[in-house]
């Protein structure tokens, strides 16, 4: 039953809120704050954005979803993915550094809220589905590179742009020897730390005698650490004035809240841009926050983190941000951080509205190549290249919808990458749906089953074939049906019945339900009689009633084995005579145990 | 095995034609070739072309097609449909009347052919099935019915224009007022005459004492009748000077073989249009191709049938034509008539040569109220509006496809039309096996089957919970899984064991195969054993290797009821011990015969 507290589930936690509760949250949000202060400014960059930005997208929409948000540890604010859509779809209409271009990236959060709302409203959150883990893994993996192919200019201190791989590798190249040796100088020992940080730090802090939670906050402080040395460093040694590119004056205070500009003109070009961005960061959200759920067997609502999500969008736009989702690393830092409630994102946004008021004097001074640095650490870690030689190993189909992806990504941008990634998993289902696998099958000496006669030891008769379908029968495979059936039929010209076998039916459409129309007539102009089995309750009440019933030349068993009793007893009789094969029941393969 | 006569049929029966044979095809080649004459003329005047162009695109087109197509029976040709998105398409692109207009639409033609000739090399004729029957059913229904209001304004003798049936309407109503008494004098008479001779004529004729063959031939000349008998009184009462628009000079002779122009710009802009006419056609086509070789128990090749109509299209280019495929009416007319092989089309292409170059002085005269007349009653025999209730009471979704393909047709156009019913089709079908059928099953007493706890009288324990999908796992329902399976076990905490069933799964993707481990997990997390029965075997296989089977905390059962039997030997027994149901086995419905 729908209640407030479905739509507003700080109701239901809330009322039982409690102390222990509030000091594991804070302990939590102390964490992620100090995480998310260089991330935010990072990732505002990576849109194209000015890095207050960043910060302005990391407080009011970490409210919002405490309030409609259904996760007990998703951290909502700018993540990298997001991020560099926002720039391929804004960088589309405006020029970087322009207001019309802050303008679009702010009605572009409005709109993607207003996007994930509707969609929860209308409980659409299955759409997210058509996006197949292969493809997400393979976008995810795509736009992790070109995230950090990007970001090597500011390591190298070079400008250059591009929004496929090979432009941006090409662009770098050109200008290489613009190289700023300075920029170098931070840039790469930081990435280097940062690495080092997150990849080896911990087992050594443990061995020098460090406590698991200690270890664990100095190496989530890593890039805390990176800030803090290289903004002294630069402001030390002027590095500003040696052509290295620092972040430089962001206006200190909270931001005034205001209602996007609507421009029809531009609502409609970041229309689809906007439904990408949304659903994207929905998949890539509810799927960090149904893993961390699961731990603690918790359940999230799908379509209430629609409206969590996009409460969060509408609130980051209104307060001047930029698109935000769940992201994956901070929520796995707030979760093994102990946050028990969504409060702890509430603690976070507290945080970073303090850092906004008081600590943005203190990075002016901050070289972006450190906050390229912090990019290229966090994104290198979403690639997952080995994920591609899994999916070989187990599907063709799936890895092509998965290298597909990944290909268009590279070569064409992100909106391309997406759209592609579905179309190949929409064209491979259809294909393989078309072209259902089908089977004449026999009886297993001794049992009432049936299996596939090229697989299975089984005896069938002359006159009764009896051939299973593994697929629903429908528009895109009905024609394949009755052009097999009949040449099943035209190879054994002693046969008087067809049975088909519907176990793995679940689903007659009215294409589907003419070919079995056409399939019976053809069949009885030849003298053959047209039965089915197996048929399921659902398909079976719509069954009942047509046409094709009281056309058919046969009947509807309830069992494949009474069909077959029925059709031909005596083969039945010889198969009932023989021993089984096995005398007892067991496992054909066995798991570990049983 | 492919050998020259898989792409030249020709070499197939024209190795055995007879002169029984010929003798048929002749006979039939006569009936046609009347009813072809005013049709071409009336459809080129359709697609907005001058009248003998559709005579030029029935002469080659039906050559090639007896060279390289299956079907013995198919009529090609300009058909309605074709004509009106032809109309559609190249109506954006140039004025009609003009050279550009006209060399669009050969051009059209051309990469029409190209595209299915490919898809015939490539064996993508299942793409055809992206339309379901109801869609099918519902475009060409609301063709006709735009068709038929388009051809209105020739009847009344206005000038009026639009490619939606509001716009038609509206202009009509707008011209009323300019009405041309003669040309209604000669549209009225001449659509009721037909409309008789179609519904009405055949039984008159059969009490009046002719053969059913001489009485066929009468009513199918019915059109030919009013064309001389309009042409006569044109002339007699000279109604071209009374603003009758009559068809004029046609140019006499056959058309001399030449390329279409090439223009790069006109190909991108004709490319979407020329493949949907090609899937248009060829699905038009093969369904009239595929009913009339069963009648005879021949079959026809789909993807050969592709290449053939590639070939008529090319050839209807070359000729100064415009798109053809194999029309509904004349192939039903010149199957009836008696055609044998494809030899007949040849002989109908050699009447329309003559008729070309004979002909064509006397038809200046004739009424284009005329040709609208035949257009009206040939199109109006499309119309199915019935079908709109059949396939509501068996399937809404079906319905809404179909309803929508017609709305979307009539109220924006034909191309939109078909992209719309394709896209809802789709639509559709993910969003159902998004939501898959689940039951949990338990055993029938006295029998090894199993069946949906809500629908049968079974048994079920309190330890082992068996669930079966009906559907095969894979991107679109894999997270729907996960969260139905692991709410049944929630509801149920005293259950050890889950069982799922997969009779009816026939294919588990990487993503399904990636929630099978979640499921595993979570489950194992709970003190839940995951078991799997009755694996297909090319399923099997594939999880064969996979870390899933490693990690399986229970096993995999051939059959469901050695699952049972082993998971909880107890309630097996007490099953097997009470009475089957029934003693004899036996249908649960009979259709009308055994």
């Amino acid at each position: 039953m729908k209640t407030l507290s479905t739509y507003l589930p700080i109701l239901d936690w809330g009322r039982r809120y409690n102390r222990a509760q509030a000091t594991d949250d804070l302990i939590a949000a102390v964490i992620v704050t100090i995480m998310l202060i260089p991330q935010s400014l990072a990732y505002a960059l990576l849109a194209g954005l000015p890095p207050e930005i960043g910060l302005y997208a990391s407080i009011l929409p970490l409210v919002a979803y405490a309030l409609f948000g259904t996760s007990r540890a998703l951290a909502v604010g700018p993540v990298a993915v997001v991020s560099l859509m926002t720039a391929s779809a804004v960088g589309e209409l405006a020029t970087q550094g322009t207001p019309e271009y802050l303008g679009a990236a702010i009605l572009l959060a409005f709109l993607s809220g207003l996007i994930l709302i509707a969609m929860g409203l209308f409980r659409l959150g299955f759409l997210a589905n058509l996006l197949s883990h292969p493809v997400v893994s393979g976008f995810i993996t795509a736009s992790g590179l070109l995230i950090a192919a990007s970001q090597l200019k500011h390591i190298l201190g070079v400008s250059a742009s591009g929004h496929t791989l090979i432009e941006i590798l090409a662009s770098l190249v050109e200008r290489i020897g613009t190289a700023n040796v300075y920029a170098m100088a931070v840039g790469v020992p930081a990435t280097a730390f940062l690495f080092f940080m997150r990849a080896r730090a911990k087992p050594l802090l443990r061995r020098a005698g460090l406590g698991p939670r200690a270890a664990d906050i100095l190496v989530k402080a890593g890039p805390v650490a990176a800030v803090a040395l290289t903004t002294l460093a630069a402001h030390q040694f002027a590095l500003g004035d040696k052509g290295v590119k620092l972040v430089g004056h962001i206006p200190s205070g909270l931001p005034t809240p205001t209602l996007p500009s609507f421009d029809p003109a531009l609502l409609r070009d970041l229309l689809v841009p906007a439904l990408l961005i949304s659903v994207i960061g929905f998949v890539e959200s509810v799927s960090v926050a149904q893993t961390l759920a699961a731990k603690k067997r918790q359940r999230i609502a799908p379509d209430q983190e629609l409206i969590g999500l996009g409460a969060a969008n509408i609130a980051s736009s209104i307060s001047g941000g930029y698109p935000v989702t769940g992201g994956f690393a901070r929520s796995v830092v707030n979760f093994d951080a102990g946050a028990e409630t969504p409060a702890a994102g509430a603690y976070t946004a507290i945080g970073i509205a303090l850092a906004t008021l008081f600590l943005t004097p203190l990075i002016a001074d901050l070289p972006q190549a450190t906050l390229a640095a912090t990019i290229i650490v966090a994104v290198l870690s979403l690639v997952d290249l080995k994920a591609l030689t899994r999916v070989w190993a187990y599907s063709k189909s799936d890895f092509a919808a998965m290298a597909g992806t990944i290909l268009v990504t590279l070569g064409f941008g992100v909106e391309p990458g997406v759209l592609a990634g579905v179309g190949v998993s929409l064209a491979l289902h259809l294909y393989r749906s078309a072209r259902p696998h089908m089977a004449v099958v026999g009886i297993v000496p001794g049992t009432e089953h049936f299996r596939n006669i090229n697989r299975h030891d089984v005896i069938t008769g002359d006159k009764v074939l009896s051939v299973r379908v593994d697929e629903s029968l429908f528009f895109a495979n009905s024609r394949y049906l009755e052009d097999r059936l009949l040449e099943l039929v035209a190879e054994r010209p002693a046969i008087e019945h067809m049975v088909l076998v519907c176990t793995a039916v679940n689903e007659i459409d009215a294409s589907a339900l003419e070919s079995l129309e056409e399939i019976n007539r053809r069949l009885g102009d030849g003298g053959v009689t047209f039965h089915l089995s197996e048929v399921k309750g659902p398909v079976a009440d719509r069954l009942k009633g047509t046409e094709f019933l009281a056309h058919l030349t046969g009947s509807v068993f309830l069992t494949q084995y009474e069909a077959f009793a029925a059709l031909d007893p005596e083969t039945a009789h010889i198969a009932e005579a023989r021993r089984p094969r096995k005398a007892t029941p067991g496992p054909f393969w066995i798991g570990p145990q049983i």
